[in-house]
C-alpha cells in the first residue's frame, strides 16, 4: 500500500509497523469467534484454517455483509485494503463484532513495483511478511491443479493409446506460475523430438489469474469444487467437438490437491480482530473477490464482515454484486465507497504532477465520476458511505465540498484515518455503516437475469453501470457468442474484462464519460468457473518486473529478521 | 512403495494402512524429543517445523548416525526407505531412542506411475497423503526460488537500464516446475515480441532436480544458504565473464522465499516414533539425501539417528559419505545395505520374468555385487550389516545361503519383515546394527581429499568403487574441465551422475563388471551447491506421464477422505 502521508516527516514503514505489532496466538482470535483451539489447523501460532463444517448457512444472511468498494481508482489505487481493516477495527471499537474477509496477496508482484497487499500503515492485518509470502500455501495448490490439468491435456495429446482426439491448435488452456515473468507469455512447448511431446505454442499466467483461483472462490464445497473443476472447457477435437476435464477425470486429483487451499485462513488485524483471508482471483479477467466459503464462514462467525471488491465499483463491485451475490446466495447490508481527494482533483483534471495541489474547482468535477458510482449503487438497491481514505495534501475546504455534494445525493461522506490511527481512524465511518444497516433501508437486487441472452446481459451492464450509449461487438465477438451458445453457456453471468482506469473501454475517458459506446472484442469461457468474459481491451495476465526488482533489496538475517517487504 | 507380498493372498494397500493409523498429535512426538510444545511451529495437527536453535553441534557427533543404503538395484527399488523406517521402529523396540530422518517426496511422480515415497506396508510415516502432497510448502518455496532467479536473468537481459551483459545463449539456469510434464523439457521463451522479452531456447526440470534443493540440503544456517545462492553460476557474459546470482542482488529474496523450508519438519512413524522429513535432492543429478540440517537436527535431538541415501550404494552412499558427511562433519557410526533375494537373483542372471523364481545358484552368482557394496563400505572404514528385505518368494535356502555369504566377509545378514510388521519385523536389525555401533569397530573416513585434481578425485571414485580399469574424458569433458579451473571450482568435491542400474556406466553390466572403463562426457556445475557433476549418461531431469496417470484414479470426496493414492 503506498503511503498516503507525503515526505515532510518521517513516517514508519508498512513493514517496520507489521514487525512492531505484539500478535497474539491465533487460538485467541478463534475465541473471539467462538471456535475452539481443536477445530484449528495451525500453520505456526499466527495462522489457522479453519474447517468448512463451521459454515452456518442459518446465520450468513441474518448477519451483515458490507462491501468496500471504489471510485474510479488512480494507479496508485485508492486504499480499500486499509479502509476495510480500518472499518473492521472501527466496528469492533464501537462494540459491534466484526470480522475482514479479504483477498490474499499474489506473490509475483511482492517482488516487483507493486509490493504486497495485507493492507497500509496502522491498518494491516499480520503476520504480513507470511501472508505475503507463500501464506498456507493456497496458491501454490491451485498452480499445482492447473499445471496438473495442463501436464494431463498434452499427455493426452502424446499418448496415442487413450486419445481424445484433442486439435493441439485449439487447446485454450494455459500453465501458470506466481512470478512476475514476461518471457513465459509466449513460448512453445514440446520441442526436442517424439519423447518430448507435440510441439505448440502455449504460455504462462500468473497464478492469481488461473480459472482454478476463480473456481475456488465460487465454489461453495467440495462436492461444488469437484463439479466446478470438470467443467472447465479445455478446447476441440480435430472434429470440433468440444473437450472438458472431466474427460481426463482430472478433477478428483485436482480436487485432492486443494483439499486444504478449499480451507479459509484466518489471520489477525493489527489491533487483534479477526481476518479471514482465502482466494484471490484478478480483478481484470475473474470476479476478483475473495472466497465465497470465506465470505460465508465470516458471516456464520460474526455480526459484521467487512469484503472488498478489486479496482472501482464499475468493475468489481459490479460482479460482486452481480456474480457471487448470486452464486452464493449473498445478500450484502451495506457498501462503502472509498474516494481519496487525490483521485477526485484526478477526474477532475489534474495532471499527474498536481494530485496533491487543493482545488476545490477539480474536486467539485471530479465528484462527477463519485456521483456515478453512488447511483450505480442505488441501482443495487444499497444506499453508500462514502469513505474520504485521508491524505495530508487535502484541505479542509475540499472535504467539506465533498461531504456537501455526497449530501445532495443522501449520502454520508465520513473521513477516514485509518492508515495513520487505525481503528480509532475509523470509528465514525463504522458509526455510520452501522446506521446504513440498521435504518434497513438496503434491500439488494441484482441488476440483471442470468437467463437472458449474452448481448442482453451485457449491454444492460454497459448501458446502466457504464453509463454507455450501446454496446459493438466485433466479428470475433459475435462468433464467440454463438459458439457459448452452441456449448449452451449462454445462461452464465458475464464476468466484464475491462480497463479499471474509466467506465468506458477507453482509459483516457476519466470522470463521468458520456456519448460512448464500448467494443467487446472477444470472448473467454469460464466454464468452471461459471461465466462468460467480454474481453474489451488488452488484459494483462502475466506482468514482468521492472528494471530494479523490488526483490533486490529483501533480505533476512540470521535471526529470520526480514527487511525489504513493502 | 511396491508391494514384496506377491498376489496370492489380499492384502491392505499403503494408503489403506496409513489412514487406518490412530497418529498422535504431533505435540506428544516431540515431548519423545524433549521439545516443548512452544517450540513447535505446527501444521495442523500431524506435522510441524523445528527451529534451528534446536541443533546442538556437541551433540551431533556424540549421537550415532546410521545410514541406510543398497545393492544395485532392480527398477522397482528394494526398499531402503520402508527398511529405514522399520529400523527406527525396531531401534525403539529394543529400547533406543532413534529418529528416523529422511527426503521429502516428490509430487510429480505421485500422479506418475511411481506413487509417493512415504515408505510402504507397516512401515510408513504419517500423514502419508500430506507427505506425498504438498507437504509443509518446502518443494513449493524452493520453486518459487528458482524461478525468481530465472525470471531475474531474463529481466536483466531484457532491461538495458542496468545490464550485466548476459549472453543469453549461455545461460544454463533453468525453470522448475514440480509436475511430471515432458513437454516442458525443451521450450522457447521470450516470444511475441518486444515486451516479451529476448527469445531463447529454456526448458524446466522437476523441482526435485533444481540447484535449489540441493544447496538447501547442503546449507548449515540461513547464512550459508545465503552463501551458497549468492554462489550459483549462471552463465556467461558476451565478453565471456562467468555470472553468479550474487551479481543479481538475488540472494536475500531467494534466502526470504526459502525461511520456513529450511526448517526440518517433524512428522511420526506408524508406531508413533520421531521421523524428520527434510529436503529432496535428485539423486541421479545431485547429492540425493535429506538435508545437513535435518540430520544434525536428529543427533541433537535422539541417540540414534536412521538416515538413507539414494539408488545403490555406489551412488547414493559415497556421495552422502564423500560430499555431506565432509561439509556437514557427520561421522556415520554405521551402515546397512539393503538386499532383496530378488535384486540377487537378478545380478545372478535372472530373466525380469524370473525374479520371483528361487535359484541357490543365481542368488550365489549375484551375491557379487553385493559382495563389491561391502568391499567398499569397508574402504570407508564402516562395516556394513545387510538387510535382508523380506518378500515372500524368498527360500529359506536363498536367506541362508545368503547369510553364509555375508558371513565369509565378516558381515551379518539379517532378514528384515519392516513393510509386513513394521518395528516387530526389524528387532533382530536394530540389534545387529546397535552392536555394529557399540563395538567402535567403525571408524568413518572418506575417500579422496576434495583439493585434489578433479580428474584424480574422478578416478579414484570410479578406480575404487565401482572397479573400473580407468576414465575416459570425452573432448567436451576437457573443455569443462579448463572451465572449471578457470573459474577456481576443481577444488569442489565431485557428485557423479551415472546409472544406478550398474556399477558401470553402461545399465546392461549388471553383477559386478570388471574390466571396464567409464566415460565422462561433460560435466555442470553447482557452484551453489558446491560440487561440480561429472555427467557419465543420459540424465533425466523432467519425467513425463504414463498413458494412464495414476492421477485418473484419484478423488476426495465430501468429508475429505482420500483414495487412489499410492
Amino acid at each position: 500500500m503506498s503511503n498516503p502521508i507525503n515526505n515532510t516527516r518521517e513516517v514508519k514503514s508498512d513493514l517496520e509497523i507489521a514487525q512492531a505489532a505484539q500478535m497474539q496466538h491465533i487460538s485467541k482470535i478463534a475465541a473471539k469467534l467462538n471456535i475452539s483451539e481443536d477445530e484449528l489447523e495451525l500453520y505456526g501460532k499466527y495462522k489457522a484454517k479453519l474447517p468448512l463444517h463451521l459454515i452456518d448457512d442459518s446465520k450468513v444472511n441474518a448477519n451483515n455483509l458490507v462491501l468496500v468498494t471504489a471510485l474510479t481508482p488512480t494507479p496508485a489505487g485508492e486504499g480499500k485494503t486499509t479502509i476495510s481493516i480500518g472499518l473492521t477495527e472501527g466496528l469492533n471499537k464501537i462494540g459491534k463484532q466484526a470480522t475482514a474477509v479479504l483477498r490474499e496477496p499474489s506473490l509475483g508482484p511482492v517482488f516487483g513495483i507493486k509490493g504486497g497487499a495485507a493492507g497500509g500503515g496502522h491498518a494491516q492485518v499480520v503476520p504480513m511478511e507470511d501472508i505475503n509470502l507463500h501464506f498456507t500455501g493456497d496458491f501454490s495448490a491451485i498452480e499445482k491443479a492447473n499445471n496438473l490439468l495442463a501436464a494431463l491435456i498434452d499427455n493426452n495429446i502424446q499418448s496415442k493409446a487413450r486419445s481424445l482426439n484433442i486439435d493441439p491448435r485449439t487447446v485454450i488452456w494455459k500453465r501458470v506460475i506466481d512470478m512476475n515473468d514476461r518471457t513465459l507469455r509466449d513460448i512453445v512447448i514440446g520441442l526436442g523430438g517424439t519423447p518430448n511431446g507435440i510441439p505448440r505454442q502455449d504460455g504462462f499466467n500468473i497464478t492469481a489469474a488461473s480459472e482454478i483461483m476463480a473456481i475456488l472462490c465460487m465454489s461453495t464445497d467440495i462436492a461444488d469444487l469437484k463439479r466446478r473443476l470438470g467443467n472447465i472447457f479445455i478446447g476441440f477435437t480435430f472434429d470440433k467437438k468440444p473437450v472438458y476435464a472431466r474427460e481426463l477425470n482430472a478433477e478428483g486429483a485436482m480436487a485432492l490437491l486443494l483439499k486444504d487451499a478449499i480451507k479459509p485462513n484466518l489471520v489477525q488485524t493489527l489491533e487483534g480482530n479477526p481476518a479471514i483471508i482465502h482466494g484471490g482471483p484478478f480483478a481484470n479477467i475473474a470476479q476478483g473477490t475473495n472466497t465465497i466459503i470465506a465470505t460465508k464462514m465470516g458471516l456464520s462467525l460474526s455480526d459484521y464482515v467487512v469484503t472488498e471488491a478489486g479496482f472501482g465499483a464499475d468493475l468489481g463491485a459490479e460482479k460482486f454484486l452481480n456474480i457471487k451475490c448470486v452464486a452464493g446466495g449473498l445478500k450484502p447490508k451495506a457498501m462503502v465507497i472509498v474516494a481519496t481527494i487525490r483521485a477526485l482533483r484526478h477526474h477532475g483534471g489534474a495532471p499527474a504532477n498536481e494530485l496533491n495541489t487543493p482545488s476545490c474547482d477539480r474536486v467539485r468535477k471530479g465528484f462527477e465520476n463519485l456521483a456515478k458510482h453512488i447511483e450505480n449503487a442505488q441501482k443495487f438497491g444499497l444506499n453508500p458511505v462514502v469513505s474520504i481514505n485521508n491524505f495530508i495534501s487535502d484541505t479542509e475546504e475540499e472535504v467539506v465540498l465533498l461531504q456537501s455534494l455526497c449530501a445532495e445525493l443522501g449520502v454520508k461522506a465520513v473521513p477516514t484515518k485509518a492508515w495513520a490511527m487505525g481503528g480509532d481512524g475509523a470509528m465514525s465511518l463504522a458509526q455510520a455503516v452501522v446506521e446504513e444497516v440498521e435504518s434497513n433501508n438496503n434491500n439488494f437486487k441484482q441488476l440483471y437475469d442470468h437467463n437472458l441472452g449474452v448481448k442482453e446481459k451485457i449491454e444492460t451492464i454497459a448501458r446502466e453501470i457504464y453509463g454507455a450509449d450501446g454496446v459493438d461487438f466485433s466479428k470475433q465477438a459475435l462468433a464467440d457468442i454463438k459458439k457459448i451458445e452452441s456449448l449452451e453457456l449462454d445462461k452464465l453471468p458475464i464476468c466484464m474484462a475491462k480497463t479499471q482506469k474509466s467506465f468506458s473501454d477507453n482509459e483516457k475517458l476519466i470522470g463521468r464519460p458520456k456519448g460512448f459506446t464500448v467494443t467487446v472484442r472477444e470472448f473467454e469461457i469460464a466454464a468452471g468457473a461459471g461465466f462468460i468474459i467480454p474481453i474489451l481491451g488488452k488484459m494483462m495476465r502475466m506482468p514482468g518486473l521492472p528494471a530494479v526488482p523490488a526483490s533486490e533489496g529483501m533480505d533476512i538475517d540470521e535471526n529470520g529478521v526480514i527487511t525489504g517487504l513493502s
